[in-house]
């Protein structure tokens, strides 16, 4: 298969790519870095990078910044960077890329525990996952052509521990492994509307 | 209690109002009708009202729009529909709203039964109430001076099916006093966090 991971840079999605690219091409987009860039808060940029890379099999999506702080603080301005990037960029993702990507082609989106299992300075982040959770169930129905959509909630990552695990004190850590071991089974696997929880 | 409906001169919003009004002080807001005149898409404008009507016990919002349409039609610009108004505009009534509304004042939102329960032409709307419910979960766990923060998920109204029964063939629709009792259970009961779901 040909397989585009948006975010193929991070700590996620280099063991997403890590794990696919012994059995598929794998291209790596990221906003600043990869084999091709890519900023998902721009749906002209999105239809961009479709046109450029033609018959993709698969499509994950290993991205979306939110802003992390205190509810009292949490201003309609800095809320909209999880609009903007974690729910928009990543829905966009989807509505324009169902017109290009193969038949039987599949989407794969990232969401987080947070939205389950809240925690402090983290209701953006929640409120972004939420949406693409829901918007993942409902576009399964509808897609045409085959085209299946999943989205996998890590919990938050023993590799991330250094830089989230002061928000989530008393979680349960999982490994990139198991969580890449997620998006796997969504793409090469014949699910779709599925929130695949790794916690 | 002075008890703030935004949407309350809408099918969902007359039946909560009704209920409320004889052992409440109730102010309707509404985009074109009702006490006070309000456009939620608009920050600026939430503020304004907060400003104009001070000392608010409970703050209901029973409006927020959205696109019915294929998945097929749904364009990035589209979908801005329901992320600006039911989104955005429910959640931004919270955001600016914790600065403004009483100790011990609460608020509560509505979502719907299709962010767990698709239907076509739903997707959508599916995203903006999943990300209302998640929100509303990570929201009552920081909220401080006492504030609640819930959500009421109706079914389909027997009141609606003239508009949206053909959407939602099978399911059972409930009628609008169930719904607006869990309304009232929000607004005069204790609890938080929770996401009422009336199906
Ligand atoms: N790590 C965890 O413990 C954990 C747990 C649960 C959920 N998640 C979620 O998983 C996702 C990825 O997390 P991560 O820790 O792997 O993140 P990360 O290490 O920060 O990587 C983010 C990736 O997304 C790219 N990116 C950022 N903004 C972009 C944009 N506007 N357009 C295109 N690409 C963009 C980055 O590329 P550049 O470097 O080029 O900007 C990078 O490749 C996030 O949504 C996060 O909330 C993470
Ligand atoms: N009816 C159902 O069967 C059903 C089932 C599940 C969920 N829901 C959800 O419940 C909510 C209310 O549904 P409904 O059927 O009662 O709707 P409705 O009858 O259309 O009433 C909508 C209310 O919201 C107001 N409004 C619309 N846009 C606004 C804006 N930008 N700013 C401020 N007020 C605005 C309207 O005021 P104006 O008339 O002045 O514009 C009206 O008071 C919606 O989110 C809907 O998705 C409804």
């Amino acid at each position: 298969m040909k397989i585009l991971i948006v975010g193929g840079t991070g700590t996620i999605g280099k063991f997403v790519a890590e794990k696919l690219k012994s059995n598929h091409e794998v291209i790596i987009a990221s906003k600043s870095n990869g084999d091709y860039l890519v900023d998902i808060t721009s749906p002209d940029r999105i239809e961009q990078m479709y046109k450029d890379i033609p018959n993709i099999d698969a499509v994950i999506s290993t991205t979306g910044a939110s802003h992390f702080g205190q509810l009292s603080d949490l201003t309609p301005e800095l809320n909209d960077i999880a609009i903007n990037s974690k729910l928009k960029g990543q829905v966009n993702l989807v509505l324009i890329g169902q017109h290009y990507i193969n038949d039987s082609g599949s989407f794969t989106l990232t969401t987080g525990i947070m939205m389950d299992d809240p925690i402090l300075r983290g209701s953006s982040a929640a409120m972004a996952n939420g949406a693409v959770a829901s918007f993942v169930k409902s576009a399964a129905i509808e897609l045409n052509r085959n085209i299946r959509i999943n989205t996998v909630s890590p919990n938050v990552l023993e590799e991330s521990l250094g830089k989230y695990g002061v928000f989530f004190k008393g979680f349960n850590p999982v490994s990139a492994n198991k969580v890449a071991n997620a998006f796997v089974k969504s793409v090469e696997g014949a699910q779709t509307g599925q929130v695949y929880k790794v916690y």
